[in-house]
């Protein structure tokens, strides 16, 4: 499991949710479509202050970023 | 409320659970005592793999070393 692959298919989905573009999460974020497109891609690793500025601009608690179905190990 | 006071709470709370010193747990993530005695102090801004590291030495979800009591707004 990637971590970076389970941030970006729950940015993905809470941005559906809030009903979103990723230039709309891209403005409230203050960063590029770019920056949105490859963090959703998994080819981002962003910092836990990334991952906040992010989880505030959804309206989630970052925790929920981190969610993933299945067991730890 | 600083994400990265969130995190270094919750580290140093389930480090304290897991039984493992500073050193002990900077062993099982490779990285020196000073890096987790930083990050326990809110110094430090990991990424998320770092974050998924560290929540694997600790044998937690990586979820849970974001979460914090009360609401979010």
């Amino acid at each position: 499991m990637d971590v970076r692959t389970i941030v970006g298919t729950n940015v993905r989905r809470y941005r559906g949710e809030a009903g979103l573009s990723q230039e709309g999460l891209a403005e409230l974020m203050g960063v590029d479509r770019a920056y949105v497109s490859g963090l959703e891609l998994g080819r981002r690793n962003p910092t836990i202050l990334t991952l906040w500025h992010t989880a505030m601009a959804l309206k989630i608690r970052p925790s929920e970023l981190l969610e993933f179905e299945g067991p730890l190990f």
